[in-house]
């Protein structure tokens, strides 16, 4: 990468009323990750990483959701709404630092990416002083055009000042911008607001450096990385179309999907290569997934790792700090939260592992329950390696169940179980001959009762 | 809406033999809805509730999923196949009881919407005598072009007479049609059988009308109004019609989706505003989402109210009468079927709660059952506020738990619990040290002796 | 049937490195069968299933998941790499076994019909030498072009070899082939590797039976039937076609799917009509559903038999040896496993059901187990007629309960219930009167200390 320094302004003020939300609209999630965030996420992998973020009024949670990615942020409220000149302008602080070069992308744009923002830079150490970023929409009409002429951006015409013949043209302007940083205030500062709609617009500065005899030109990117945000169907779009690059990557990769349109990955899901994912899966954040796992349908995973050669699912949900080593297997209508499964071990069915480990080769019966919450702490269970759990069982936490023991199905177990010995806690069973003849008899009339009411 | 009277005939006698099925056409279900009483609901939204039922032999349940949505239908069998205006003419009682406007539909197209039919009557009400409802085909091969001249419809021409200049006209026949009243059933009975096929053709009356002087136009509505069902495949493409349009409101309205398409709604399910709906979500009948409230994945609806800022799912499973309170909260692998759930309160896991109330702030735990049913009655389960559930408890109902009660992890409760007080009922537990050695040593050597037969 | 002896010729000896996989390319799964194993299907539909298996070293698992289908095969390993008519003399010693038809085809090509290889052995009957089997890519670039004359192909024209003529042609190579057997092998000897690339080319065959004036014909297949699979996103492409060839069929026989785009088949499922498919179904193999069954949505099946009728899901698992009759209920959250489900039985909610037989009527209620495995052996649970099993009870196997019997919620059976017996195990309930109070009051306390440290 470029040794060259990078401010990114990113504009962030809009509003969003189209989507109809008390959320800010860069708020909004794409791949559990906010859209301002995406945004900041590809300026960072382009060198851009100092950021001067301009936000409308009380955007804390913008700044914050920014933050996250980048940390290094300054805040700039635009307070009028007088065109993006204006806005980028509210960042005069920042850009006076002194950078060799500034981006300036929109906060709402979740599908920039790295690669479209290092060839603007690129361009910039190359010579340029205005980089203006073109796309190719399937239909041009009501899009500026790039009006180029040997190499250099001779303007941007819109659609309504455009000939006949500029119509023609198929590479539009996406809004985004790089620029020399030692020559940006001073292109800014000369818009002016000699216009229809009395606004500034950043568009100009082609116009004015082009008259001082500066270096302008266009780079083409991709249309998606110019795609806005501004309404929930667009924000289901810009999904659809993060989730589609995502799982072409994992396919490339070499994990398999049988059905990749119905998996959802999350910004930061790792999967390893000859790993199965079958239909219908949901990866919320912080999920891993080792080579070799197979990973059936119907699964929810947060915040989880599975190992090696892991079966799971159908029907798992694997909640933060879930931890299936190799082999492992965590099966249907199964909940695993902060817990360690060991290696080889099984919780096959019907399921809840909270605040626990559970050794290798451990067997957890159907419908075992650790009891993890007396309604103010969480209590750890701890399971041995090579124990049986039965079937429907209630592990009473804080409890130890030593390695190799044994607990009976049905058994409440509170105290702890040293290693090779049997528990049990339940009841004897009572058999009372005939009397289920007497008991539907009498269910039956209070049924009849009832209907009488 | 128009102060003018309005009867609906809707053909609906067609046997829809490819579709093999042992249900009448009509009655297959789009959204939960029979496709006959989208056609009701459409017709009743114009104003068209009047309806007159045109069916083949023993069609009581179309009649009833009519009758659901437009109580005011009268059925006219049509004993013999004789053509459209044939079919028509079997509600020749009703139309003779004078409507001012007279709607004739098809009972096999669900997509019909109440705008265009309103489009329609709004041309009778500007003076037409007929208005031909025609529509834009991707390719028009094989359908009628409605021939227009000065505003008016002045022929529907069959493909195979058409003049190469006809075939050009991309407006052809949707079927549907509006009459005025006074001159319908004058209109209908001119038309003659004299053709090719000897049947009886509704869209003769274009002639007959414009032979008498009378003012015949064609508006044109959307292609997906004239969808007829003929297939299962027909079926589902339009049902994917419906729900594409439903998903496109939902979004309008403020309703966050990540994969739209992953999201069923039924035909009367509501969403409020700044609502998550995570991927592969099922609605059935009866279905309220309050503002705020986030449905996470793999979720399945019917009959439920989920109140404000509720977090449900994934894996949920709400039945009728199921009604979550503000911030409660209903986890992975549960249950909930006629039974409130209290604000705030949570049900985290592995649950079945049925007939039941739950007070505000109660923590059902991981595995609880209500045991609602004695194999002849449902009882009631009654939980207090600031109740503590343990996990795997079986509340056997009916049963009252009083106020913040405790109950221990692994009980069966049986009789009531006071408030304030706590309740076990589980066996004590025995632990036989070294025993686990000698039990898996006797089952090893039974498997072993199984697998010596 | 044509009753002529064909042998097939199978070239699977590709290494598919772009798969990035520990396995052989072939080897991977399209709904549930390996590759080369569709092949084997379609040609032993052909009536091909004599088959000559070409495979590089080490390939006894692609020779397996072949014979699986086709029993008759032998295996010929090709060494080195040195084309397609090299790697079909690999099989000399099968040809020259003296067949009237051979088909050459890809290991790599699922998506391959019978109809298309029976529709290349009719023009071997017919006279034909060779048949070559051509298609029409939506765009031809690239391809080998079919240069047909008066019915005869008269060559295979590579693209850079083509005149701007020959580049119109639309029909191309698809590689397959179909040779007289008593001419296959003459044929093939006559290839030489005289080309840029030193490789035996088999379509040079179309060339040198011209000039001995042999028959050499082409057909027209459906693309699809060329594709093949060299990506893991390839994979699921074909795995979507696949799919949809299904779902078509599916719906065409009467079955009704809300959402074909969600249901993934198996290769060998078996659906009656008038079956109802709600969204988001996943078959494996070996599961037959019955006329009138409702499968609601989010259901997992393999080797199950659902009968005429049931009503299952939604949230269920079916397992190997689920065995459900007629009108029987199988609810949310259930998993079941080897075991026959009675007629009208029901099993609603929260339960597993494995090694087990459910009695004509009888209600298991929520949360119920079968408690079938000891660590060490799997054991019988049966159940008769119109038993009641309570919720939340263990069914510790081996266990009988007779017909009629009830067993209370709560209770664990570890002996067998006569008929008509009432059953429980559970321990009797006890109640501390305001002990709450102190209980939340001490773990508050805990919470506290904790937080202090």
């Amino acid at each position: 990468m470029t040794s060259r320094s990078c401010l990114t302004v990113i504009l962030a003020a809009g509003e969003g009323t189209r989507m109809k939300s008390e959320l800010p609209k860069v708020l909004h999630m794409i791949a559990g990750l906010p859209i301002v965030a995406h945004v900041a996420k590809a300026v960072t992998g382009a060198g851009g990483s100092d950021i001067a973020l301009v936000v409308g009024k009380g955007a804390e949670k913008v700044e914050a959701a920014v933050r996250a990615i980048a940390p290094n942020v300054t805040v700039h409220e635009q307070t009028e709404r007088l065109g993006t000149a204006h806005a980028v302008l509210a960042a005069r602080d920042a850009i006076a630092r002194g950078y060799d070069d500034v981006l300036v992308v929109f906060g709402d744009t979740p599908l920039i990416e790295t690669a479209a923002l290092a060839q603007a830079r690129a361009k910039l150490a190359d010579g340029a002083d205005v980089v203006v970023m073109g796309f190719r929409p399937a239909g041009p009409n009501g899009y500026g055009r790039l009006i180029e002429k040997d190499g250099r951006l001779m303007a941007i015409r819109e659609e309504k000042d455009a000939s006949a013949e500029e119509k023609q043209i198929g590479l539009c302007n996406g809004g985004l911008m790089a620029l020399r940083g030692k020559s940006a205030l001073s292109l800014l500062d000369r818009i002016t607001n000699n216009n229809a709609n009395g606004e500034y617009y950043l568009t100009d500065v082609v116009e004015i450096a082009n008259a001082g005899g500066q270096s302008v030109v266009a780079i083409e990117i991709s249309p998606d990385n110019v795609i806005g945000i501004n309404t929930r169907a667009e924000l289901a779009e810009a999904e659809a179309i993060w989730q589609n690059r995502m799982r072409r990557d994992m396919m490339m990769a070499g994990v398999t999907m049988h059905a990749p349109e119905t998996v959802f990955f999350s910004h930061d899901t790792l999967v390893e290569s000859d790993a199965i994912l079958e239909p219908n899966i949901v990866f919320g954040p912080g999920v891993t997934v080792a080579r070799g796992a197979v990973i059936h349908a119907f699964c929810y995973f947060e915040g989880a790792k599975i190992g090696a050669n892991a079966n799971v699912g159908p029907f798992a949900r694997l909640r933060p700090g879930a931890d299936l080593a190799e082999k492992s297997k965590v099966g249907n209508f199964v909940e695993v939260k902060n817990a360690v499964v060991g290696i080889g071990a099984k919780v096959n069915h019907l399921t809840y592992i909270g605040d626990a480990t559970i050794g290798a080769a451990a067997n957890i019966g159907a419908g075992a329950i650790t009891c993890n919450y007396d309604g103010y702490n969480k209590h750890l269970t701890e399971i041995g390696a090579n124990v049986f759990v039965g079937s429907n069982t209630s592990l009473v936490a804080p409890v130890k169940i030593g390695d190799n023991a044994y607990v009976a199905s049905g058994s409440v177990i509170t105290a702890n179980v040293p290693a090779d010995a049997l528990a049990f806690g339940r009841a004897r069973q009572e058999i009372k001959e005939g009397r289920a003849i007497e008991l539907r008899a009498r269910y039956a009339a209070a049924k009849l009762a009832k209907k009488a009411d």
